[in-house]
């Protein structure tokens, strides 16, 4: 089971060693069918078709594998929504592309994503304040959109922090329940990012 | 770590073995702590001061335990909701209640409620149905009361299926974050039941 379905490799296309990435992988599928936890190195390293020695060169520890399937989801899910918005000028299409390309990133990731979101727990702690400064800075971003809106007149929002709580949940759960079966990422992404814009009393022109 | 800070334990206040209770408890408070899967039953036992001989009298195994947890969360926050909005005539009343009786329940139990949503995968295949039974239920309550507020006219859905899953997503999610700091789990409801009207066009009176 948990063979991945999607193009989620491709969030290490950029990782030089055909190893690293062939590990990072089978870390990935091993900790979404048995959770981290009961995950061992040796298993992950079987999947990967090399001994635990050969594992151990690349990275030092299971938990250095999850970190850097953490680190690089969080930074890709970021970097995707920043370059999305970059010189859109209206407050109602902003928020309407962010939250497309941050729910269709999450149905299109969902492994990752489920990844990044029940094995925090489990990073490092040294490693943990760069997940967690990257998590800062996307709801920073989102709460940055919202702020634009409701002073441009464009938004009516009752309680920013409780819109914004809503606003992520909408997309991080997306990755408890998406399957890939029905609605498109794409399609799944439209339809939110219209359900965002009436949460904030909006329409998209 | 976790010990349980909030009112959990109160699910099982009709169970009448004392044994039982204090087992679920442990076994809750372990699931939480570690995950399921790294959980022994001789770990529940030691938690609950118990002998595994002792545990298996109670319940044939973890799985047992763990279906058990879940089977009587799901049963809760099902009956609170119906138990809410039994009697109460207006839609927009009834979609109020109801998301704030379905939020509040995950923030308060939101230990039991974690274990509820990302267990799901471990409970035995012959008992999967009767929890899928209670989701389906939840699922067509909901659906129910957006049906009822479209057909009188008190709400504006564009996607009936996306306004459900973004409803259920805004509940469930909190069981992920919620900590117990900042808003209290009826404070929370009642944010969240506003943004629920919000979410489809409608305002309570």
């Amino acid at each position: 089971m948990a063979e991945l379905d999607g193009p989620e490799s491709d969030l290490w296309a950029d990782i030089a060693h055909e190893s690293s990435r062939r590990l990072l992988l089978a870390a990935l599928e091993s900790f979404a069918a048995h959770g981290y936890n009961a995950t061992t190195t040796r298993r992950i390293g079987e999947r990967a078709g090399m001994s635990p020695a050969a594992v151990y060169m690349h990275y030092p520890s299971k938990q250095a594998l999850l970190f850097e399937i953490s680190r690089t989801g969080h930074e890709a899910v970021l970097r995707d929504v920043q370059n999305a918005i970059d010189g859109i000028a209206s407050p109602k299409d902003r928020l309407w592309t962010f939250m497309h390309v941050f729910v269709s990133w999450h149905a299109r990731n969902h492994t990752v994503a489920r990844v990044n979101q029940y094995e925090l727990a489990s990073i490092p702690p040294e490693h943990f304040g760069e997940i967690r400064d990257l998590r800062d800075r996307f709801e920073a971003a989102l709460m940055a959109e919202l702020r634009a809106g409701v002073e441009s007149g464009d938004f009516v929002v009752a309680d920013m922090d409780v819109t914004l709580l809503a606003l992520l949940s909408l997309g991080i759960d997306v990755a408890r329940w998406y399957t890939g079966r029905g609605k498109s990422p794409d399609e799944l992404g439209r339809a939110y990012a219209h359900l965002a814009l009436t949460l904030v009393s909006a329409e998209r022109e």
